[in-house]
This record gives C-alpha cells, structure tokens and sequence, in this order.
C-alpha cells in the first residue's frame, strides 16, 4: 500500500484524490492546502484524510511515501525538491516546472535518491494517444510527415503562464511519446489580448531531423472548443477528435505517391489513394486512473514511469524554445537535442 | 455587350467560358489554348465561338474587349502585359503574378491606360465572406482578436507553386477584404515532402499594427477536406465552415472582459460571456456569376473592381513574404505598408 | 428541511441520493435496499444516512417527511400506496406504474391526503424543453404541425418492459408538457429480436385532436445513439439535439406556405421560405436538481408539481395504448380523452 | 446503338437526356414535350436531336428502339403501354404507374413482346446501396433485424402524390434489392397539414416473415434534409448516410447476444459487443451513368433489368399498401406475397 499526500487542493487536486481514493494499492493520507475552506471539503468527502495547511507536515510524516504536487507551477520546483529530500516519491503535476533547469535538478535529485517521479502527462495514458503510439511504431503509418493539432476552446485565462504551457504543452507530451525524437527547431507566434496578461493565443511548429514537421494551434479565445490532431504517414492518415464521444480515432487509407506515369507526371508529378476509413475500438478506462496505478506500481517494483521526469523535462524545454520564438515573432530557435534513453 | 476571349481552357478556362457565356452583357468571342484537343472540346460546346491555338489571334481581333487569362501563373504577367497593351480590358485568375514587381507595372499599365484589370479572387465575392464583411464593418463584431484558418485536403498537387500561392492565396484576399488593413509582419513556417516539390504544407502567421493576428493553416496532404474560418472580436465571434452545406456562417455572441471582481481577477482576472448562437440566412448565388457581372458592369461604368489590381498586388506581396519566411524557418519578414487607396 | 427516505439503490437511486444530499431544504434520511452490498455503499459514502433491508422501516419513520421510490415499475404502485398510507409525500420513478388503474388510484390517493406527488420526468426540467414549451407557448412557432423524435442507441435492454417504457415514456412526457393537449389515438408498431424478452424497437404515431401529429422512434438496437426531436410549426421549426454538448435547441426561420400566384399553384401550391437559423442560450443547471427542489417546495407551500401524478397517469395511459396497439400490428387504438386541470 | 426518344422535358427528363447523350452506345434521337418553350431549350443544346409535342412520333418513328418516359406518374401506364405496343423498349420513371393493376399490365405486354422493361429506381444503382447488397448478401451482417429510414427535408411539394409515393418509394427499392423478400403486411400513418393537398409527412412500417421489420419516416416539412438509414444485423450494424460526402456507409461491429452467464441473465438476460467501426471505399460513378449502361446492355443482349417491371410492379403494391392503411389511421394491411423469381 502506498500512502501519498496531496499539496493542493484548488483546479485539480480534488481529481487527484478522489482518483487516488479509487486506486488499488493506494491510499489517500493526507492533503494540504493554504485554504482552511477547501480543507474542510476535504474533510466532509474524506473524514478519514488528514488535512493541514502546512505542507510541510506531509514531508515530515513518515507514514506518507509519496507526495503529489498539484499547485499553481511557480511553485513546483521549491516543493519537488522539498518532497524529493524528504525521501518521498514524487508526482507532479504538467508542466512539471518553470525553467528547464528546475526540471533537470529535480531528474537529478530523484535519480540519486532512487526515487521514482512522474509528471501528470495524462494524456499519455489515454486509450486514443496510445492506439496512435501503436500504430505508429507497429510502422502501419509508414513515414510520419506531420502533426498538425487545434486545441482551442473559450477560457480558462490563466494569470500566470500562456497558453503554450497551457494547451500546447499537451502537444509537447504527445509527439515525445509518439515520435520518440526531439525537434531541433521551433518557430512560434502569439499574442496576449489583454494588456498585462499572457499570451492566450499562440502557433507553434517544431522542426525535426527525420523530416517530420509539427504545428499546434492554440487558443483561449474561440468560440467553439475545437480537441483535434491529424497525423499523415506516407502509408496512412490519422484523424484524432477528442471531442468525439465514440470513434476517436479514424485511420484512413489515403495517401500520396510519385509515379513514373507520363501523363500524371505532367499534370502534377503525383498520384493519389484513397481507400477504407477504420475506427479501431479504443480503450475507454479513464486515463488517470491507469496513470496513478502505473504511478504506485512503478514505486513498489523499482519501475521508470512512462512520463518520467526526463519527459517531462523535454516538454518544458519545448515550452522555453517557443516561448521565446514566440516573443521574438517567430525568429527560429535552435533546441538542445535531448534524446530518449535507448 | 462585352466581347470577351479566352486564354487557356485547362482546369479553370471552362468554368470561365460556361459562366461568361450564362453572364448577361457578357459574350464569349474566342478561346484559344495551346493544345488542339481542348478547342475541340469548346467547340463541340460552344460551336459559336471561335478557337485558336494562338492567343495573339484573341489581342489582335479588334472586335474582343476582354481578355481572360486562365493559364498558368508563370504566363500571367507576359499575357497580361500583352493583353493590355493590346488595348484589352484585363481578368486575371490567381494569384495575379508570379512577383509583386511584375503585379505592379499590370496596375500602372492598366492605370495608364485606363483599362479595367480584375483578379478573380472568387471568395470576395461569396455570400459568407460577403456577410462577414457586413458584421466586421458594422462594428457588431468589436476589435478584430484574431482570424484563423484552416484549408486542407488531398491534393491537387501543384507542379510550380507552393500550396501558399494555392490555398492560402485565398485567406490574403478574404483578410484583405475583411480587415482593410495590410499586415505589417509575416512568420511562416512549411515542408515539401516530396524532393523536387514546392512546399504542400505551411503554417502562416501575420501580425497586424492593429494587434489583430491571423493565421493560416494550408495542406495538400490531409485525410479529410477542411475549409473553416475563425474570426474573433471583442464582441462576437464567427465561425465560417465552408463544407457546411447551409449555415455557413455561425455567429457565437461569446467573449471575454476584463473584471474589477475581486474574487475573480484572483482566479483569472477575466470573465466570460456566453449568449446565442445565430446562423443568418446567405445569398447563395454563384460568386462567379456575380464576379462575371461585375466585371463587365466595371467595363461599361468605368468602375473599379472590388477585387483590383490593387488588392491583386497586395496579395501577391502577402505570397513573397510569407514564402520568404518560411524558407528562413519562421524568421521574421518585414511588409511594406502598402494601403488601400481611401 | 424534508426528510426523504429512498427506497432502492440500484441503478438510479444513487442519483437521487447524491442529488437530495446536495439539495438545500433536503436531507436524506434513510435508504433501503433488498441487498446489503449496497446498503454497505451507501453507509461508506453517507455515515449519517440510516441503513435497512425493509422499507417498512422508512414508512414507520415519523422523522421522515417523504419517499422516493426508485424500484422496478412492477413495485411502483405497492410502495407507492403504502407510502401515501404512511401519510408520506411520494416521489415516483418513471413511468409511474404498471396500469393506468394503479396511477389513478395513487393519485387519488395523494389528493384525499393531501400529500404531494411527483413523478420523475426529469426531461421536463432541462433547459432545452423549457425553451421549446417557452416557444410553443408564446406562439412563435405557430401552429405545431409535428413532433418526431428519434431515440434509439446500443442498450440497456430491460428484463420486464419494452423499449416503450423505458424510451418512448420520455417523448410522452415531453408532447405532454409542449402541448397540453391528450392525443385522440395511438397507431405503434414493434418487435423482439429475441424470444422471450420485450419489445426493443417499437415505432409510435399519436393523433391529436388540433391536427398535430406526433412520432416516436425507439430503440435498444441501433449502433449510434440518437437523441433527436423535430417540432414544425407553422411559423418556425426546432431541431433539438441531446447529443450536442452546446447548441442542443436550433430554431429555423423556415416554413410553407399556400400561395395564390398561378405559377406556383401549377407547380406544387405551396411556397417555401428558409431564413436565419438561431440556437439560443440554455439553463445548464441540472435537470434533477431543479426537480428536487421543485419537490421539497411543493411540499412546504403545498403546490402541484409540474410532473405531477395526473401526468403521471396520463403517460401511463400512453404506455397501454402504444403496447395494445403494437401487439395488434398497428391497429389504431382510441385514447379516453383526460385533459389538464385548466 | 440504341436510338433512344425522351417522352417529358420537366423536372427529370433534362437528366436523362444529358445522361443518354454521354451514355457509350445510346443515341439521343428525338424529345417530345407539350411545352414548345422546353424543346427550344433542347433544340439549343442538342441540334441534331429531332423535337416534336407529338409523342406520337416518336413511337411511329422505326428509327427509334426505346423509349424513356419522364412524365406526370398519372401517365405512365397510358404512355408506356404505347410505346411497348409500338415494339419499344421501355424505360419507366419511378413509380412505375398509379395502380399495381397497371403496373402488372404492363409487366406483361412487355414478357409477351419480348421488351426491355426497367423502372428508374437510381438508388439501386448507387455505390452504397450496393455495398450494403454485397454486405448482407455475403452474410457479414448476419440475420437482418431492422431497416430504419428517414428521409426528410423542406419542400418540394407534389400537387397529385404523396411523400410515400415521393420519397418512400426510394425505401421501398431500396428493401427489395437488400432483402429479397416482399413484406407481408403494412402499417403507415400521415398527415395532410394543407388541406386538399397529399400527405406531406407519414410513417411506414413494414413486417416480414423472416421476422425482419422495416420503417421509413419520410417528411416534405422538416427544417433539415435528412438521409439516413440504420440496417441492423445480428453480426454487424450499418449507417448509411447520403449526405454525408464521404464515408457514406459505416459499419460497426457492434452487436447484442443472449448469455448465459447468470449475473448477466439476472441483469438483463443480453449481452453487447462492441468492436471496430469501418467505412468501406465505395463507387463514385453516378448512377444514372451506370443505370443507362445497363439499359443499353439489357437491350441488346436479351437480358433482364435489375430494376425490372417485376420490382416496380413490387414497389407500386407497396405504395397502394402504405397508402391505404396510412388512411385507415395505421391499420394492418396484408400484402399479396410477390416473391420474385429465383
């Protein structure tokens, strides 16, 4: 039984609990937050729970294993690190850090102290994003030529971080764990609407080696919420709409090919396919339930989480390149190469 | 009565000559194309109208007024120049030219002259771009936030030009018409996946001094066909689904406002606003046909065409930037502010 | 504050315990249930909430102010009587028995005592119906030519009653609310797929008086799930979608008219005129909520609830006639004319 | 060749005829219509076809092999029996005639004369009917359950047929391409909403032996076009849907089976499947193309149409069924069983 204690209990601490409660293998022990209100909350769902507005209190409880950070990401590193150096296991909520350089020193400190630290990618752990992973590993897809997702929809404004941590920081997570390569480059434009607030509106494309090219458009300002990607491989095309109640994904055999056809050649060089759709049955578990039982299987068999920090590093390095072409109205930026570990 | 001639009867060329020869006032004199078979085709048509394969046959027959060119575009400028200086009123499909230089002495020429010179920007004359235009100019739709564009498909690969000069050749022209105000930046990023093509994907951002911001998202290598627009105001805002069979245009009176709420500037800082939705009835006449009419009303009036040389250029101008920044991968290009005449 | 004893925790008592728990002016009381598992569920959920295998011991509760019934319909009308005996107020699952004889016994049985009655339609609450029975009622719609509603997806095949009872019931309820107005006949056709079990697929047409004409279209069996009613009037047309998750009530500017000009009386006689489309905004809040403070105020003002037992009764009465009639292929069966209490 | 003369140039014939004209070894060889307006209309685009208002001469020309038939449905039997005792072969607009009796007049005449009899039901010829023919004939789709239609829009009105006779019929073709099995009774309901005006909305279901049950709602007064049909098999389940531009026809692996698994009996005695979806690329060629093909085929080389006087003769039963139990406000009507030949 792993024992865990949540910090933060505002946007999406209650899902941690209430997902952690649900889990087997794990319990609930405790939650902090510096709002007495929502700790009573807590309290009327959880009467068994510990609530306190000191998080310190968790770290020093040697009853908790792990410690679960959902708090606004200003303070993600101070108390990572806190929870790392209090022996906890660790898991922390997108995107995992400020600056790349927190994220390392957080990899770091829980690579020396053994200790396992997973970033909340849920999406990673969704039956649709994983049907993706498979069919383009299993290389039905063939080549990947692009990646092209909108993610937009009206609010929530955050105060604090733009829309590309946001929104497109789902992006980010996605094409690590499909791609299994870093970009090399990215250019990004944006725009804040509202003097003194950040960007709420923002294109990024990252550029990569093998030729694959990606672009996420994102957005707090539109009036329809639009949770679509499209995938092209030189074989086949993926069509992914999460706001699909069914039939999520729409695989279809289409696609482009030279031809050596005289009479093709001169209209346009290229020929074209087009063959059956085919929705595969998707798996419908919720994605973070798997997510915390992966979470507690990893810390009682010594295991690395599929969003391990590494991940969740690259993702935050994404952030900081586009953030930065972003400001500098789309100039490229050159990104460290930070490779998977074989 | 127009007398109007052909030149190229390709893709385009028969959707000109059917729709000149319904257009009251409108006569199609002469078709000329460079292969044999095609003017069979016209005649067995059209057995009234005159076929050659020498377009200098169309500018040296006295009794033609107009010229129509519907070749490809590298021939546009040495055609177009020809035709002007035959003395011949001008319809010149898009994009205008293959530079802004050559798009600017078709305007003198025709200005000296005082010839009618049209691009068929075809959209311009739609019923959705068209009742956009009535909210944007009403002042119904507030500050312009944002436009967003998605343009895609299989297909047709173009030989020669890039699928910005295609597709997004067509949201220049709608923003041009729309907003009234020419972009003063252009970041573009885009890929050939084919060696030896001009690029089938780009992602195009254009920063206004306005602070409007619009986008642009075009691909000859997509699964499925989208063609959707949307237009953000600090009052309302739209949504433009071409593929929409009826209710093309969507009218969401939605947005977002700054709050001196206490409690929710803690959270976010912003409020929102969500009311009716409002899909109003469109002119569905061919835009062709009104395109057609108007052009030979400019003719016999001595008017200026809505989609002129003027915004024919701009658009081209548009097209150079943006293809200059997305070979520099995102890089910042600078436009010259060229206004519309007041 | 109520007290509200539920009996049955099976597949929507749940519902009804977590909606009372949160109802201001409601407490829940006590559940029972013929499985202790269950009763274990809610004792783990609701410490506070009384726990028993008999409901006798709900009706012997004097600190209980009503029941809600939330068991098989065959147990409606026993536990229903023996609550109003018990001089409880009674909230009653859809529909609300087994016979016609047995609602109109309970809602005699309520009006000697004067206990309130509520049946639990809960579409009638939903901002969607609200607004079409606004519509109706102002007269916007005109004349109501037609209901057709279609309401069919994969399951849940009940053991004991047809697709009628478990779907059609809705759309009974809704032309009830809409119309004010008892059908004259019902025409039903219907089918078991497998022998032995009830009807699940059923199609039913009722026959007003005023000339509207109402259609049903049910079923257990479809591979999509549809929840889709038109009404046409006279004056507009509304598409109501469930599905949607926004936009649910789309209101067409559209209509047909008899003409007098000759030209279109030698075509058809009639004229068409098509205008905008408008979906206006709808109460999001919950539908069970507002029922359930419906009913706690009806019982301390002494008011009629909107779903009370005579609409109740005037479903079931549906229910009978639509099953005679399909088990008789169609054959029109003739309704007793039971109108609303003006 | 077969030289082909067009007996009615209203709303249809003009199809025909530009379809016979492209149609490889048919001949357009004369056009008769009572409108002079409407032959100068063919004159105009088709010199070499001989015009006339005598549809006499077309049946005395020997110059002419077959007729096709375009006109008011009241005349089909008084023309087509005409141009079969003129020795030509027949091609009859849907429906075949207004009274079965004609309909099995002219079946004859033409087997006696050793005619070319088809009944233009173009659906038939269409890619995704046929797919749903190859599906259920194969027996993927297992048992047939149910066919649910709905075919709905806004106009046009008929002066002298009803919706069942004008849309309807469509379904009617449709079930005996799919089926192979004539209904043995009908149950229909419908509306007038125009006084002295046919029924512009109705209801149809039919019952067969086999146990399979077919229902067609089909409306000239909805605010939306609507075509849809929902095929259910005890393997697999379709949704066919027309307006749909691609991917017209999905299949869903989804199903329903009895268990034996007692938790599951005690529940609800059934189980579900839910597997894959899949959209079959389908034939695009239009129709009516492949339709002529296949009447110039049939022609000359001896052979029977798919769509035959046989399966109009069917249709028409059908619609004489419809109509009269629609007028007896739903009642059984038994249809004679009319299988067709094996």
């Amino acid at each position: 039984m792993v024992n865990i204690g949540v910090i933060g209990y505002g946007y999406w601490g209650p899902n941690l609990v209430r997902n952690f409660a649900e889990t087997s293998g794990a319990n609930i022990a405790a939650v902090s937050d510096l709002d007495p209100k929502k700790l009573e909350v807590v309290k009327k769902r959880f009467p068994a729970v510990k609530v306190t507005t000191r998080f310190q209190d968790l770290l020093e409880d040697p009853g908790i294993d792990a410690i679960a950070v959902a708090t606004p990401v200003n303070t993600h590193f101070e108390l990572g690190m806190a929870a790392l150096r209090a022996g906890k296991h660790l898991w922390l909520e997108k995107p995992m850090t400020e600056t790349s350089l927190q994220a390392r020193q957080l990899v770091e400190e829980a690579e020396k102290r053994k200790l396992v630290l997973i970033v909340d990618h849920t999406f990673i752990y969704t039956g649709a994003v994983r049907k993706m992973g498979e069919i383009v590993k299993s290389g039905d897809l063939g080549r990947v030529f692009y990646y092209d997702s909108t993610r937009v929809n009206l609010g929530l404004f955050q105060r604090d971080v733009s829309v590309i941590s946001d929104l497109a920081v789902h992006d980010f997570a996605i094409l690590d764990y499909l791609l299994g390569e870093h970009p090399t480059a990215v250019s990004a434009s944006g725009i804040n609407h509202f003097p003194g607030t950040p960007e709420n509106l923002a294109f990024i494309t990252l550029f990569y080696e093998s030729g694959t090219i990606a672009h996420a458009n994102v957005s707090w300002l539109a009036p329809v919420k639009v949770r679509q990607i499209l995938l092209g491989g030189s074989k086949k095309m993926i069509v992914y709409d999460d706001m699909e109640p069914s039939e999520k994904i729409k695989i279809y055999d289409k696609g482009v090919s030279f031809t050596d056809d005289p009479k093709q050649i001169q209209e346009m060089r290229v020929g074209y396919r087009t063959g059956d759709m085919w929705a595969p049955k998707l798996d419908v578990s919720e994605a973070l339930r798997i997510e915390g039982e992966h979470f507690v299987n990893c810390i009682e068999q010594g295991k690395v989480p599929e969003t391990d920090g590494q991940l969740g590093l690259r993702v935050v390095e994404l952030i900081e390149a586009a953030t930065s072409s972003m400001r500098g109205r789309g100039e490229t930026v050159y990104v460290k190469n930070l490779r998977k570990a074989a």
